[in-house]
C-alpha cells in the first residue's frame, strides 16, 4: 500500500507539504495540491478521512456541485438532498463547476476542506478530476459511474429506449435525438439505447448534438430536425423541447401533429393531444438517495427507473 | 452608540455567548444565535467586521443566496457573480434559502460565518432577517432594498410599465399580469406599474398570481387569464410564460394570434410573429455589479435599466 513518502517522491515535494495539502488543501498553491493529488491518486493512496475529520471536527456543511444551473433538471435533485441534508442537520451548499480543468478541480479541492462532504452531480471532467475530490472528502455521484466511487443514476437510458420503441410501434419511421452536452457521461448510453430501440422496431434514429440543456439550443436545433425529416423527436432535457417546440410552431410546424416532441409529463399534459411520449426523471428521489449514501457512508451504485408515460 | 454590554442585557445572555455568538456564530446554539442577533439588530449594534475578519483570515469563499432553484432568472446572475469573483480569486458557492424564518436564518448565519460575505438574491423574509445575515458578514442584495444595505435591482417594474403601455398603443384594452412570488420585494411594483401605465392608456389591468416561477404555474394560469378576457398577459417570469403559451395552445387558442404573451426575447422570437413584447435583464451585469459591491465594501443601491424590445 502507497504511503505518504511515496506520494511525496512522486509528487516531488515534502512530507510535511504532502500532508498539509492532504489535510488543509487550502493552505497549498493550487498548483501544488493538483500535482500532489494527481500522485496520489496514481498510487491509490487513500487519505484516513475519518481520523482527520474527528481532529478538525465536522463542519456541518455539505456541497452539491452542479456543472450547470442553466439545467432546471439539477433543482428537484438540490432539493431532495437539502431536505435529507437538514434532517441530518447538516446545510447544503450549490457549487456551479463542470470540473473540466485542474484549477477547478484546485478550486473545489480548497472548498472540499471546508465541508463534510460534497455530491457531484453530472461532472464533465475525466475520472482523475473527480477522483481528487474524493481523496479530500467523501463524495457521492449523481448520473455518473466511476468505479470506487458511490453513486446515483437515473436510467434515463432504458427510458428513452421505451421511448423510441413506443414512438416506432405508433408508426413513426424517422426519429431523431438530440443530446449533449459535451462531456455528458449519460449521453452516449442515451444515444446507443435510442439507436437499439429503433433497428429492433424497423426504424431510424438520427443522433444530434451535443447541445446545451437550453431554450435557444431548442430553437436553434428546429432546422436540423426538419432536414432530418423527422416526425418524432426526443431531446434529452426539457428546456431543449421547448425551444424547438416554439421554434417549430413558428414556421407553421404543427406539435404534435407533424412533429410530436417528447417531455416532461408538465408539458406533454399541456398540449392536449394523445400520443406524446414524456419522460419523467424523480428528482427529489435522486438527491435524496445520493445525500443518505453521503451520510451513511454507503459505497453502492445505485440504479433508479424513470418513468415514461404516453399522452391519452 | 449601543455596546456588546447592552446586547448581552436584552438579550439575556452574557458577553463572552454575545461576543461568541457575533464572532463564531457556528458555536452557539440556533435559537441562542437568533436571540443575539434580533437584539443586535434591535440595538443597531455594529460588530467591527473588519477587525474580527483579520483576526480569522480570510476563507476565499463567498455566497450567493437565492429562494429557489427553479427560476433560470438567477442562473445567469450567479453565472456573472462567479466570473467576477474567480477574479478577484474567491470562490462562489450557492445556497438555497428564502430567509422567511429563523430556523433558516441560523443555519445560513453559520455558513456565513465560513465565508468572507454574502449576495443575497430576492430574499422572502422579513428586514429584519436579512439585517440578521448582515450582522455577521457583509453582504449585498438582488433585486431587494434594504435602507443601510448595499443593492443591485434590475428594473423590471419600469420595464413592464413600458411593456403595458405598448400593448395599449397596439389596441390591446384587456391585459393580465401574472405575479408573484409570495414575498417578492420586486412584485407589488411591478404590479403597480403595470396599474397605472394601463390607467393612463385607458386599458385594463387584471392582477393574477401569487404565481411562482414554474411551467406548472403557468399551465394553470391559463383558465384564469381566459376568464379574464384579456388578449395580452405579462408574466413575471419566463417559465410562466412558457407554460401558459402551451397551455393556452392545447386549448385551441393561438399565440400570438389570440392571445399574445410577453416573454424573453428568446422566446418571443421563436413564435415568429411580429408585435410581440420581450423583457431582458441582463443578469450578468447583475451579478457582476453585486460581487463588485461585495468585494470593494461598496454601499451604494444600483438601479439596472431592463430592455424591452418588439418582435418585428
Amino acid at each position: 500500500m502507497a504511503t505518504l513518502a511515496d506520494v511525496a517522491a512522486l509528487a516531488g515535494y515534502n512530507k510535511s507539504t504532502v500532508s498539509r495539502a492532504l489535510t488543509r488543501p487550502e493552505m497549498v498553491a493550487p498548483e501544488t495540491l493538483t500535482r500532489i493529488l494527481t500522485a496520489a491518486d496514481q498510487l491509490g493512496y487513500v487519505l484516513n478521512r475519518t481520523a482527520s475529520q474527528l481532529a478538525r471536527g465536522r463542519t456541518g456543511l455539505a456541497a452539491f456541485v452542479v456543472p450547470t444551473l442553466e439545467n432546471a433538471f439539477f433543482a428537484p435533485i438540490i432539493g431532495g438532498a437539502q431536505a435529507h441534508a437538514a434532517a441530518s442537520d447538516l446545510h447544503l451548499t450549490v457549487t456551479v463547476a463542470p470540473l473540466t480543468s485542474a484549477s477547478e478541480v484546485a478550486a473545489l479541492s480548497r472548498l472540499a476542506s471546508q465541508v463534510d462532504g460534497l455530491i457531484l452531480a453530472a461532472p464533465r471532467g475525466d475520472d482523475t478530476h473527480v477522483r481528487a475530490i474524493g481523496a479530500v472528502k467523501p463524495v457521492v455521484l449523481v448520473d455518473r459511474e466511476i468505479p470506487g466511487l458511490p453513486s446515483v443514476v437515473a436510467d434515463t437510458a432504458t427510458a428513452i429506449g421505451a421511448v423510441v420503441s413506443g414512438l416506432a410501434a405508433r408508426g413513426h419511421r424517422r426519429i431523431a435525438y438530440l443530446g449533449g452536452p459535451n462531456g455528458s457521461w449519460q449521453d452516449p448510453g442515451r444515444a446507443a439505447a435510442a439507436l437499439s430501440a429503433a433497428s429492433r422496431a424497423g426504424a431510424e434514429v438520427s443522433v444530434h448534438g451535443p447541445f446545451p440543456a437550453t431554450f435557444a439550443a431548442g430553437v436553434a436545433s428546429a432546422e436540423e430536425v426538419l432536414a432530418a425529416g423527422a416526425t418524432a423527436v426526443v431531446p434529452y432535457a426539457t428546456a431543449l423541447a421547448l425551444g424547438l417546440m416554439l421554434a417549430l410552431r413558428g414556421r407553421g410546424v404543427h406539435v404534435p401533429d407533424d412533429v410530436v416532441v417528447s417531455a416532461e409529463a408538465t408539458v406533454t399534459d399541456a398540449l392536449g393531444a394523445p400520443g406524446i411520449p414524456a419522460i419523467d426523471v424523480d428528482g427529489e428521489s435522486l438527491g435524496r438517495a445520493a445525500m443518505d449514501l453521503l451520510t451513511s457512508g454507503g459505497q453502492d451504485t445505485l440504479r433508479l427507473p424513470v418513468r415514461v408515460t404516453w399522452s391519452g
